[in-house]
């Protein structure tokens, strides 16, 4: 389907090169007071052209130009690991040039959605959602040797990493200043080379409730998977420990619990009461058993090179008859990484945002549990 | 929710230590010949204390002691990285000792859906679906060099491996006996030392039809990764090229199409035809721009050590007054990944069903289109 | 598919005949002290067999017995208006005899889950549902010139009625002593027949907070005749003034607000306010443009009658070769209307409940409102 | 939620007196030719001001004018009857002044979604949808003494009648000149009493394959209700021998099957076959515990009078402090049922069109079932 979430849920319309891209929002939060100024900051920061080393075309999130694409072998091969082929497949007919529903550009209406649960979330809970660059092809802001959560360089980064810090580093978004050169030359090289590479982004969620993720299909991490794999080019996700907690022993996994500092209170009255433990290490990610301990979330995604390269390529003919070399053409961007930053935050915070409603949903219960244990 | 799917739906029901755990199946396809015998070999794959190195409880998946899990201890302080906690701050109530609906006894469930499932796409369409082990703590079946896509080793495997053979392999299910045999003595090493490890799994989908997942929200690997990070201890998911992916240069990457070799037309009557094209490499692991495209579908799954272990541990007390010492009680399973294997299988069958059905829903649309072209 | 609700989501199984027939209720809200005692009795009074003028097959909610329909007619024959025919046609597959899904033995479960709604509206919301039997045939409570929301008597009965004062008219349910004798007499008549009635039954929701309901799709009274349609035998739905209301004049029909009595402030504390407004008249029924506005919610409901008759019928063959007489066999319930109570209750609770939590789910953004609006 | 319907999903944006009005499209089936002008005709006779009988407001489906409404009693006292009241209610917000989402204007979504379900069921199965006005107030174009499936009058209309039929009734689309004529002059009676009226609408459903709709919660009766009473201002739902048919015996109600007349064949290639079977009589309305039997489908809707009137009424403030006149402003439709009849036809299309592709992903699974059985 075109929509996301099941409280908060949004539902998408429009592709790559047609008029125009849009969303509708359903359940809102009403008497937010929203302008255009919540939302254009993080269009600006999806927009393609930021730059010299990505890709020339400066959408202004209004631009369009099916004419691009348009050659003739374009007509005759199936583009290699683009949507042409799986689009005819699944709707018998062609995509528009540019990959159809699946084409980047559907993300603007995912980052214009996620920019208003953001508010929302922020306004209401201190929610801080900040994704980043963690590495360009193999140039890595952390090493391979420890798990995100047992990195104390990642872990000093992620406590106050701000999305102002972040853009001090365009058009890399990789926020030390050696790596994001290096992945800066290494992206002018491939731009040259017409060729393309993939890159990981990483993402912090800070402030968001205890108790949000139900405990079986829709655990915090499923649904932060899911929203995160839907994203174009996205083929790989782990939070917290990740692939590498995978190797530890659960001694060493396992988070204890300490007491928390004691909150001001402003926030228990907004309706989804805060946290009296946290945990002292973080390998969980903060998420316990699919539900929201309190503790930052944070999760790692591997986005593969873009498929649209400036370079030849033999392929086979749509009719299956024979193989052919579908010519090279036009200008694209060598890595998406970069852009990819506010769409990684809008998509989280749908997310986060659809949970918390589905906690608000549920609140009066437990305050009547509450409410019935105090009187015993 | 407590569902899973959208056009063959999966709605579970049960708890650690409740009387039962019971699904019901939405929207299954009628006329399928279904007997207990088409659900009670993957159960048997999942039950506990299949062999003395995992745990010795004997579930028979029936069993439940509740017992278990009583001491003194327990309910002063929640178990790190458990249920206990997260579970109390949603619901405001405790869950049973053994993780609630969290448990991974709910997965018992699943199992039998997913069996269900398995049996339609495997009568249908001749899907094969098969999961393995490939790591326990550091042990490796492959080495962490290439992207599974990229591996030999791994694609030679793919290609032909069964759970036959696979469980030749139990008790780890790891499809290679020098290494099956270290990670064996391994998980008995931790069991003695009363502590856990972590692993990884991966599975690989063949002959699912072209076609299937949808081109925004629901791309295919949003959907599995959706479907896996909903199985208790997953920490990561990576489809295809995965993580090392992200490291790849486009040109290597992309897939070129080589024409696909004739069919015997048998599939073509079962309501969705089979891809004309295939692809030469197969990086994309069989999903392009989140549409199935007819070639092997494969991910790999990051299981994190289980919480439970047989070690003191010092944490908080639920009171938030001050911490103390969680006694060790009982013998758990200090490694899960052998027995999520039909897990992942059941969880994968799921997935690819509900977007069969998709597809069947779509059809008609594509006959029209197709017939409306083949008059022109 | 199977499931009722969006936020509090109950699905069902099993069918006629079945071993068992179950549900799974989804999101509960935590904390409510449930036991079998909430439930059995709105289970007895729609049990079969409740006095002599109905069915004489006693089901206590466990019995079974396919036999009773075995005959060798009715392997030729489907039943007129049954769902013999349709099931085939739809599923490839005959039904049980009994109606398979469709069977009245369904609602065994959806009159459990209202229990369990309805026991949570009434704790929190002091929410009051109350359903009756208006009319068996031709014989009617109240006469057929005036809108139920016009009617003085209907809005006087509507004011108090309490299940209890249902219950002393059983087996007819009809809170009025001439006319329910009336009826009685009538139900015998058809039985001894062998031909069956239909009749109404009306439900009204006292308490209902305000609010409930969306705007376009799901109005409150769209989710109502959803619910209401889904009641076997049940072919109309009006609400407030109904058909009777499309005759009258807006001048007549709008109702005029006044301001509400003072609260005692109790409910206010549940997370959602009550109304400082009431209207004079009623004929919106408590519903206006899809939300509810604190008045008493009303609505009626027409059950064709039952299609199971002791009457030899003449009618095609399901082989389609000819028309044969399919025989009478065995009792039946001649009409259902008095056992349809409890189960009316019961989906009017689960939309109400639904309704409520949707609201929750609203709330917080509705307290930024009224906050940011309080220090204008 | 803002969106109607399962697997042709549509989701409308868009209030009275926004800038525009819009829907998504979700599931559409690919390969339909689409244009302009199969959306355009009903928008035209959904249009306000298409005589001068109703509101002279000529939309023309883009215009709004939120001055209309304002004056300085509508900012004291909520509307009887309307929006506002609840609509604060719910949302702490006020709505626009003509309704929010609730207006009637949200409707244009719905029918330019309705006329895309309506051209694919019409090309592909054949399906005709044709709506007509039934009553204005008193004055009827059936008598009341016969179920609408027991009236010879309406069941041949019902037979035959076309949508170029029913506008030669413009503007009050009851397809009898002398009835018609009769409304006509009501409603400009109504109209210079600066009053309103209500009225009733039937539609009729031909060619609908047999086997649409689910045996329990989504009986396609049910969805059809959802979706009428979802419509503002309808307040009643009756299909088949709706409420008169509570009234009938079960040997007169059931409905008899006799052989269907051969097909041609061509349908059975469009992947729901034709049904072997027919009734005599239609008591059923085209639908048996909640499944189509492939006869005409046929439901009437009472439609209340327009809240919006041209008189003063005395109500109460906003801020309950006392009562006061809401003074009387603008012109507005006396009668709505004639514009209400694209409405529920498109409607009508669209839960038909998802029922149909609820059907196609079963499908296989019959087909199955018949081969397994042919082989027998």
């Amino acid at each position: 389907m075109s929509s996301f979430g099941h409280y908060l849920r949004v539902t998408t319309a429009g592709e790559s090169h047609g008029k125009s891209v849009s969303c509708i929002i359903d359940n809102c939060p009403p008497g937010l007071a929203l302008t255009e100024d919540d939302i254009q900051p993080q269009l600006e920061r999806r927009r393609p052209g930021q730059s010299s080393i990505t890709t020339p075309r400066n959408e202004k999130d209004r631009d369009q130009r099916p004419k691009d694409y348009g050659d003739q072998t374009i007509d005759l091969f199936p583009r290699p690991s683009h949507a042409d082929w799986t689009y005819l497949e699944k709707y018998g007919t062609k995509a528009s040039s540019g990959g159809g529903r699946s084409s980047a550009r559907e993300t603007i209406a995912r980052v214009a959605a996620g920019a208003l649960a953001e508010k929302w979330l922020r306004e209401i809970y201190g929610v801080e959602i900040v994704a980043f660059v963690t590495s360009v092809g193999n140039i890595k802001l952390f090493g391979d040797a420890d798990a995100m959560s047992a990195d104390p360089a990642f872990l000093s980064l992620a406590q106050s990493i701000t999305r102002e810090q972040v853009d001090e580093f365009v058009p890399v978004r990789c926020p030390h200043v050696e790596t994001a050169k290096r992945m800066e030359e290494r992206i002018a090289e491939l731009r040259d080379a017409h060729d393309s590479t993939g890159g990981t982004v990483t993402c912090v969620i800070r402030g968001a409730p205890s108790g949000l993720g139900e405990p079986a299909f829709d655990k915090l991490q499923a649904t932060l998977a899911h929203a995160m794999l839907s994203i174009p080019a996205v083929k790989g996700f782990e939070a917290g420990s990740g692939f590498l907690g995978a190797e530890m022993r659960g001694s060493k996994h396992n988070d204890p619990f300490v007491p928390a500092p004691a909150l001001d209170g402003a926030s228990e009255m907004l309706g989804i009461p805060r946290s009296r433990l946290q945990t002292k290490t973080n390998d969980s990610g903060g998420i316990q058993c699919g539900i929201s301990n309190g503790m930052p979330i944070f999760f790692r995604l591997a986005f593969k090179p873009p498929a649209t390269i400036s370079l030849d390529q033999t392929t086979a003919r749509y009719d299956g008859e024979g193989e052919g070399v579908l010519a090279a053409k036009g200008r694209h961007d060598p890595c998406v990484v970069p852009r990819a930053v506010p769409i990684v935050e809008g998509m989280a915070a749908l997310v986060i945002a659809d949970a918390v409603m589905a906690q608000h949903a549920h609140q009066m219960g437990i305050q009547i549990a509450k409410s019935a244990a105090s009187k015993k």
